[in-house]
C-alpha cells in the first residue's frame, strides 16, 4: 500500500487542473464548500466525523516520483502539469465545523479556500474520508442514544473494508461509543480496546467447560463468556461455576443469538438465583438503534454493535458535495458562483454559519450567511448571537491545532445535548433544527450563472 | 499508516490465541470455513470478489517490533504469546472459488486450514475483504447485467472510505465495469482509469464556452463535456461547436442531473439534428442497477455509477461468516464441529463443492459435500458430474498462482453465464440454483456439539 494519499483522487481532478493551467482559471481565487442538500432520509441530524483524519492524510497528499510516474506512463497529464504536482503543497485555508458537531441541511461543514488548482484536487480525498465518517459517526450517535447511558462497543471490522473498519471505530467513539475491537484503532488513536471470544472458541476445545476454564485462566475471572454455543442455560452454569473455581465471579455473559430480550431477562434471573449478582450480561447479536431501544427495559449492561454502525444503519454514505461557490473574475474581484440546473441547484457565495440558542440554552436554527469574508459573517452572526461554528482547521497551508479524537466525542455530547428534543426521536422526521440562509454577499450583478 | 495488516483484526482473535496456547488447543489441526447462511434478501447470486487482495495482505501480516509495542503497552496479551506473534507466519493452507465465480447459500467460498491459532488470526481480516469486496462485485454484477453490454464507469470513490474507493473499483471491475475515476485503483491494479469534469470546472471559468474551449484545448475534442451546469440545450449547442471550432466532433456530453431517460432522448435528436451523429451520450446522476434498466430503451451509450455501486446498491456487506467446522480431538482425529444455538445453526465439517450443470451447460445445483480430505470430496464431486469450485490459493503457507483482476472479470462472465435465466432477473426471488448438502464423513459420533 502507498503512503501518499494523493491517488486517492478522481482522474477529473487531474484532467481539470491540466485543463485550467493552460486557461489561466488554475490560479484564480476560490472557495470550495463542503455541505449536505438534505440529511439520510427522516434523519433529526448529521455528525461532523473525519476532520482529524483529513488533516492527517493533507501531510500525506504529495505527488512523489512514484505518483508521477504511474500519471506519466498512464499519458493522464503532460509533462507541465506533472511539474506542477511535483511542486504541489495544499498552501490554502481550510475551515470547518469541530469535529463531533452536530449539522442539518445546507450547513457548511468544511470551506476550502486558495487557488482552484490547489483546492480542486482535494475533492475526492475529502469527500471520501467526510462521507465515510460521517455517516458511522451519525448511525453511533443514534445508537447511543437510545442506549440512554449503557455503554456501546464497537465490532463491526469484519463486515467493512479493513482500512474503512479503522476509520469507523474512530467514527463510533466520536458518536459516543466506548470502545472497539479492532486493535488498528486502538494503536492509531488511543481508543480502549475491548473483546470477549468466539463460538470457535468454544468449539476447538473438547468441552464447554474446558473452554470457559481456558479463557478465565488467562483473562481472570472478570472476563466476558460467550454462552450460547450449545445451551443457554446451561452455558450460564458452567460460566458462572467457571469464575468460581477460579476464585472469583463472572465478569460477563455475552448472548449472540435468539431473542436477546426474552434471554435477557431469562439468563438475568438464572445469575441472580446463583447468586451471581454483580455479572453483568452483554449482547451482541445484529443491533441497530431500535434493536438497542427495544432492549431499554430488559436488564442489559452493554452492547456490541458491529454490521449496522459500520454500514451507517441504512444509509453508508453521508451525502455530502463539495461545490464551487465562490471564486475570482477575470477582473480579480470575488463573485458568487452556483449551479443553476433545477434538480441540483446550490446556493453561491462563502458561508458563516452560527447556531442559534434560545434562552433556555435549547438550539433553534442554523444560521447560514452567505458574505464576502469571514470577518463579515462573523459580525453577522454576532449581530444575531448565534454561537459560530467554523474554527480555523489550516491557514496558509499550516496545519492548526485541533480536536483528538477523545475531544470530538466530548463535543458530540455537548453539541447533541443543546439540539431540542425531537432531535433525539429514532423515528423519521425533520431536522431538528431549520437552516436559515441570509445573503448579506453586497451588489445585484453577484450571481454568475452563466448567461 | 502502518504497512503491517496483522493488527486490522479484532482484538480477541488474539485473547483466544493466548488462552488457547496455555490450554493446548492452539495446536489442534483445525478447518475454518467462509460462507453466507443466506444471500442478502432477493439476491440471485453471490460473487466472490477480494481474493486476490486476501493473498496479498497476507504477506503484510506480520506482527514487527512496532504492532509488539502496542501489544505489550496495551497488555493485551502476555509476553509469552508476544514471543508467539513474533515469530508468526501462516504456514497452513488456503482453498478457495475463483475470483469472480458465483456463489450461493452455504457455499463454501474460502477453507483456512492449519492449527487453531494460526488460522483464528486471519478471521477478521479475510472476512473484511471478502465481505466488502463480495457486496460490491454483486451490486457490478447486476449493474453490468443491467446495462445490456453498454459500458458501465465506476465513479464513486467520493461516497465511501477513500481506502475502500481503491477496492471497490477493483470489485467493481470484477463485477464487469470497464473502468474507474480513481486513480489508485488505476495505478495499484491496471484498471483503466476514466473521467470528464465537474460542475466547478466550468464555473470557474467566466463562461460556459471558455470552459468548454479550455478542457478540448487539453483533451481534444475526443473528451466528454459537462453540459448541465446552466441549461442542458444551451450546453449541447455550445459544445458541439467548441469541438468543431477545434477542428473535431465532440465525443461525447455528460448528463449529471434532471430526468435523465427524457433528456437522453431530447439530447439524442439535438445532437443528431446538429450533426453530431457520432457524439455519444455518458448519464451519471443517482444510478443503480433498476434505473440502469429503466434506461435500456433510452439512446445511452454508457453509465458512470456512483453511490450505490460503493454501498453494495442496499446491500453494503455480503453477511459472510468464519467458521469452525472441524478439528482434532485430544486423540488427534478429526472432528466436525458445529454451534447447535437454535437461530445460527451451521454444517460441520470439511466442504468440498461443486456445480452441477445440465446437457445445455446451464448450472442446475451448488452440491456441496461434507467430507473428510479433499481427495475424498473430489472423487464424490466427479461421481456426481460436478465442475469443482476450489482451486488452492495458498500451500503450506506459500501463495500460489492465482487469477488477476481482469482474468477474475473473465471468470465472472463464464460463471454468469452459465447461470439459468432467472439469475439475470433483477426482482427478488430465490438463489439462482439451489444449494444441496451432502453428508460422507464417516463415522455416527462425528458431531461435536458440546454435549
Amino acid at each position: 500500500m502507498h503512503k501518499s494519499t494523493a491517488l486517492l483522487t478522481d482522474m477529473y481532478e487531474l484532467t481539470m487542473l491540466e485543463s485550467t493551467l493552460k486557461s489561466g482559471a488554475a490560479n484564480r481565487a476560490s472557495v470550495f464548500e463542503v455541505f449536505c442538500r438534505r440529511l439520510p432520509s427522516g434523519r433529526r441530524y448529521g455528525v461532523v466525523a473525519g476532520t482529524g483524519r483529513i488533516l492527517e492524510d493533507l501531510l500525506d497528499f504529495r505527488f512523489t516520483d512514484e505518483e508521477l510516474d504511474y500519471l506519466r506512463q498512464s499519458r493522464i497529464v503532460s509533462e507541465e502539469t506533472i511539474d506542477w504536482l511535483a511542486d504541489y503543497r495544499f498552501a490554502g485555508d481550510i475551515y470547518g465545523y469541530r469535529e463531533g458537531e452536530c449539522f442539518f441541511p445546507n450547513s457548511p461543514i468544511l470551506t476550502v479556500t486558495g487557488t482552484f488548482a490547489e483546492a480542486v484536487l482535494l475533492e475526492t480525498l475529502i469527500l471520501s474520508i467526510l462521507n465515510h465518517d460521517a455517516a458511522v459517526a451519525a448511525a453511533a450517535s443514534r445508537m447511543t442514544i437510545a442506549a440512554h447511558g449503557r455503554p456501546c462497543l464497537e465490532m463491526g471490522a469484519r463486515r467493512t473494508h479493513e482500512r474503512a473498519a479503522v476509520s469507523a471505530a474512530r467514527a463510533a467513539v466520536v458518536g459516543g461509543f466506548a470502545g472497539t475491537s479492532v486493535l488498528e484503532a486502538g494503536r492509531t488513536y488511543g481508543v480502549r480496546a475491548i473483546g470477549t471470544a468466539a463460538h470457535s472458541f468454544t468449539l476447538v476445545h473438547d468441552t464447554e467447560e474446558d473452554a470457559f476454564a481456558a479463557q478465565i485462566e488467562t483473562m481472570g475471572p472478570g472476563t466476558t463468556l460467550l454462552v450460547d454455543t450449545f445451551d443457554v442455560e446451561q452455558g450460564v452454569v458452567r460460566a458462572v461455576a467457571a469464575a468460581r473455581a477460579a476464585g472469583g465471579e463472572l465478569g460477563a455473559v455475552r448472548l449472540d443469538s435468539g431473542d436477546l430480550v426474552a434471554q435477557a431477562f431469562t439468563v438475568r434471573k438464572q445469575l441472580d438465583d446463583l447468586g451471581a449478582t454483580s455479572t453483568k450480561i452483554t449482547v451482541t447479536s445484529d443491533l441497530d438503534e431500535y434493536a438497542i431501544a427495544a432492549l431499554g427495559a430488559a436488564p442489559v449492561d452493554s452492547y456490541g454493535v458491529g454490521t449496522k454502525l459500520v454500514t451507517g444503519s441504512g444509509f453508508p454514505t453521508a451525502e455530502l458535495v463539495y461545490k464551487l461557490v465562490a471564486r475570482e473574475d477575470s477582473e480579480g474581484a470575488i463573485k458568487e458562483v452556483a449551479k443553476r440546473s433545477k434538480s441540483k441547484a446550490s446556493h453561491g457565495g462563502l458561508k458563516v454559519a452560527g447556531r442559534v440558542l434560545d434562552e433556555t440554552g435549547v438550539a433553534r436554527e442554523e444560521l447560514i450567511v452567505s458574505c464576502q469574508s469571514w470577518e463579515q459573517g462573523r459580525a453577522a452572526l454576532e449581530e444575531r448571537g448565534a454561537r459560530p461554528l467554523q474554527v480555523p482547521l489550516v491557514l496558509g497551508g499550516e496545519i492548526q491545532a485541533h480536536d483528538s479524537v477523545q475531544e470530538a466525542a466530548q463535543h458530540h455530547v455537548a453539541s447533541r445535548n443543546e439540539l431540542p428534543y425531537q432531535a433525539w426521536r429514532l423515528s423519521d422526521g425533520e431536522p431538528a433544527i431549520p437552516s436559515t440562509m441570509i445573503d448579506i454577499f453586497p451588489g445585484d450583478d453577484r450571481v454568475y450563472d452563466g448567461t
